[in-house]
């Protein structure tokens, strides 16, 4: 060992100890005769001391130790004429005896500091680097440390963790595949998992009862914002259950890593909205409830006074901004300019203000009297110095954008604070959605969702009206999670496939193995699968999933830091019988 | 929930207790006017009671049932009459008074019993029944227990799990890589790491201290029995230690392991053996110490007597069979049959059979005395009764082979039991090994293993003469893992690259991250890597690999269930701009 101790140990109880620490050299003081040199490990920081008038040779070599290098330190514990309470070696320093350059180091091309001054392509590029800083390091001890406790919950809930393969078959459904070429089967291809989602439900076939798999999925996506080529899932699938277990089984375990976690006790059943009020209250099949605000139809009472924007709109909706009655010209015109984005894509901004005096003042007075806008008001339930937002037009489009300016809209009033949770269950999702392009259902989930029983009749006459037992775990606006009730019958996944416009050929080819497990005893059964990153980040309060990913790509799918992907060399791609088209190259 | 009990649950103090129970229908026995069906889930069997006096059409019904079909039962449990002291639930029988078939099953193409009438392909291409079978669930419920005792084994000891990428970036040193094409860097490829020996380093570099990651590793190679295009690693890095900090630490995980899961307790160290002593004694870098039957080298005092063979020989050397003096000529045609095969490669063997009356009979009578053979004994320690079995040839080959009859030695002799287990640290190993065919030096481990301090100046003058601190651990004759301290500095690194054939250009391409980061502050780290599968397959006494995988290739790479790999869409192969090059097709 190159040390008796790590830089978060020593205390007061080892003053006039001798001890040996490793580490690196986090920042070097020098004070007239005395330098001081914070030496930090993954543990802490603990201070040591040199003193000129006592070995001049041994402080002017530390005098001239770069920052990050790593170094071996020999020396005596003793008690701090100035203590520091906000370490915890704070009270003690080490006085150093012999010190041994371990590895120097060259200037850090950013600086090792909370707040850095490294870009993040830059950061990215020295990802080692970046990972030194300490919201990294808490990052990654955060997602180890809620990875142990999920495993811990879910073995004490008797599932086991199979690892299914990660070479697998190539099935379109879904987001593309990247694929892996046989260099032993030429013109074939492995392809990597979306997701276990058959895996599983071949396990409970095979009588597993209850699985569970921290696992990495992919997709091939054009990379958008704060995705990842590659992410991590807790997959968790089990037998003879209905959805009301499940639903209790998963929100165990989000209660059990709250508590773990977060030290937050959850005593009452996390909160539960169907598809349908989400959508009318929230326009957010993921609504955040931190928050109220929550929309309010005008579309019946704002009809036919003669302003045309709203007299051809399918739907008028609004929210009370409440407090907001004194926004500026200048907010109004932000928020206007916010709906605007074609992000959200609204085409304009109706506002009204309640004013103290009982009066209100908006943007559309030129239609609607102040008796219209008083029973406006009173279907918002407005108060004087609140601030009506009401949009029109198309109404998915409508509700969107909404949903949109509600958000902004708690952003501008603190109402979303990032160390406040609110749990939601979201429930009753529609089983297809109509993709007007393709002219045909997709499925909303995946495949294999089972409808509500009550509503399997519809799938004949009107599929789009059929609800499945599907579910989503929402905190604070994002989707942590989901899943569904599963189709456990080969003849109903075989209309599903057919609804889901499938040729029997087609779907035997890709689901074949599938539906013949279900001919030989298949089990009810359910799962769900939680986006790992996404649930780390919003638990560590972060921005981004890049930051609680040891080594992510960009946003464009590179790795800045191996330089991937690359060209591989010729002799791999003959093996592989793999030629490009070089006239397709863009 | 589709049941009260599980079917390893209902016990005497429930009789008269109603229960719901679900599983599948194991087996159907008619006893006249009784019928009992033996419903078994993951837990365990419960018997079923069905009486055609008290419910005619029950009975029938429960008669008809088709052993898989997975069924619903409410009634009553009571005591047996007929109990059955194997079964944890053979006190009692739940008299059924309703049946609801969930699902039903078509005959299934082999039993699903402990030794089924199925063979290995049909198991593979029907693997979610295949996994119904007792010795499989068996197989990955120890497989779950191992993962989570290494994992509470790391976490105590201050390890944290950092997910590594899969998408890497391809590095042509080892086996070959898998590749990934970029549909959005057309003529780019991701690679799939053959282990995360780089980042893990890199993760010492960026201070963490001590990491683990059990995971996914994939290896394209020609398949060999036994091997699997994807395998699972416990892989483990630590800083600021030195070589027998890391064995002390893997070593307590191996002894945790063997204790959690195995109930045996090591109170001494885990034996240690140099590969120098390891080839002398075994003639294997992992040698299975569960019995003796060492090498005795008899090079120097067989010579010279006329018998061309072993006068041509550079290395003579045999073991003694202890008691099989008695082995008659069809074992010993047998025997060098055996040693003839081209696995085993040596040319003929020569054996001295030590008789009851202090003679020897040997099948090189013709040349050597009884003193001769006495002398022989003598080295072998010999008793009468014993038999000495001897190859002679060229060194290395000949050791190779009588490793191989050693060990069939011992298989015959039952020294080999599954149950019995000798763990060992195989130390000291050469840095690199010679390469006839690319006359080059190929690291023994890989490019960042650290020469012995002692040896290091041989790098220049003598590189193959370089011992490593590199460390394999041994059960029963299996490598398990194994690992090194690593070079920490850039110089060093750079110099090792050069040794193996490296240029400046190809290092830096693709190492060139590595050495980088090793010039900002590298601590001295070490790591081991251990083989998961192996482990498991070993703790669990069985043949293969493929039995403690839920879902294997077979040994062309195939997964026989899905059908993989296979031809992707020519949609797909567009967007990724690949052809491929028919006139190559074999």
């Amino acid at each position: 060992m190159y040390r008796t101790h790590t830089c978060n140990q020593l205390r007061l109880q080892d003053v006039q100890q001798e001890a040996t620490l490793s580490g690196w050299v986090q920042r070097v003081r020098n004070f007239g005769g005395m330098t001081f040199i914070d030496l930090r490990d993954r543990y802490g920081i603990t201070q040591l001391y040199f003193d000129l008038d006592l070995d001049a040779a041994l402080c002017e070599h530390a005098r001239a130790l770069v920052r990050e290098s790593v170094i071996q330190v020999r020396g005596r514990v003793r008690e701090r004429s100035s203590k520091n309470p906000n370490l915890p070696t704070g009270d003690i320093e080490l006085v150093a005896k012999s010190v041994k350059v371990l590895s120097p180091s060259a200037t850090p091309p950013f600086t090792i500091e909370d707040q850095t001054d490294g870009g993040e392509e830059l950061r990215l590029k020295y990802r080692y680097l970046d990972l030194r800083r300490k919201p990294s390091q808490d990052a990654l001890l955060l997602r180890h440390r809620m990875a142990k406790a999920a495993r811990d919950f879910l073995d004490a809930n008797d599932f086991i963790e199979v690892e299914t393969p990660v070479l697998i078959k190539s099935t379109p459904e879904g987001a593309r595949d990247f694929v892996v070429p046989s260099r032993l089967n030429p013109g074939q291809f492995y392809a990597l998992p979306q997701s276990p989602q058959v895996f599983k439900q071949l396990l409970m076939v095979a009588g597993y009862d209850r699985y569970f798999q921290i696992v990495k999925c992919f997709r091939d996506e054009s990379f958008r914002s704060d995705r990842q080529p590659e992410f991590t899932q807790i997959d968790c699938e089990m037998s003879f259950v209905e959805q009301e277990d499940v639903l209790n089984m998963f929100e165990g375990l989000a209660k059990h890593l709250f508590k773990q976690i977060k030290n937050i006790e959850y005593n009452e059943p996390f909160p539960r909205m169907s598809f349908a009020e989400a959508m009318r209250l929230y326009g957010n099949d993921r609504p955040d409830i931190r928050f109220g605000m929550t929309f309010v139809e005008l579309t019946q009472q704002a009809k036919g006074k003669g302003f045309p924007v709203f007299d051809a709109a399918g739907l008028i909706v609004g929210i009370n901004a409440k407090g907001c009655g004194e926004f500026t010209r200048k907010q109004l015109d932000e928020l206007t300019k916010f709906v605007q984005r074609p992000q959200v894509g609204a085409k304009g901004l109706v506002h009204v203000k309640c004013n103290a005096d009982g009066s209100f003042k908006s943007s559309v007075d030129k239609f609607y009297s102040q008796d219209d806008l008083a029973a406006w008001a009173k279907a918002f339930e407005a108060q004087p110095g609140d601030l009506l937002l009401v949009l029109a037009g198309e109404d998915a489009a409508t509700r969107k954008a909404l949903s949109e300016l509600r958000l902004e809209m708690g952003n501008q009033l603190g109402l979303r604070p990032a160390d406040t949770f609110a749990p939601l269950w979201v429930v009753d999702f529609p089983l297809l959605e109509w993709d007007a392009e393709t002219q045909r259902f997709h499925a909303m989930h995946h495949p294999f969702t089972a409808p509500k029983p009550e509503d399997a009749h519809l799938l004949d006459t009107d599929p789009g009206k059929v609800r499945a037992n599907a579910y989503d775990l929402v905190i604070n606006g994002s989707e942590i999670g989901g899943g569904s009730v599963r189709i456990f019958d080969s003849e109903l996944q075989a209309k599903m496939f057919k609804v889901l416009g499938f040729s029997d050929q087609q779907a035997q080819e890709q689901f074949g193995f599938l539906m013949n497990a279900f001919r030989y005893g298949a089990p009810p059964h359910a799962g769900a699968a939680f986006g790992f990153d996404r649930w780390v980040s919003i638990f560590g309060g972060y921005d981004s999933i890049r930051d609680v990913i040891a080594f992510p790509k960009n946003n464009t799918g590179r790795d800045l830091m191996m330089d991937s992907p690359s060209p591989i060399a010729q002799e791999q791609l003959d093996e592989l019988h793999i030629l490009f088209n070089k006239l397709d190259n863009k």
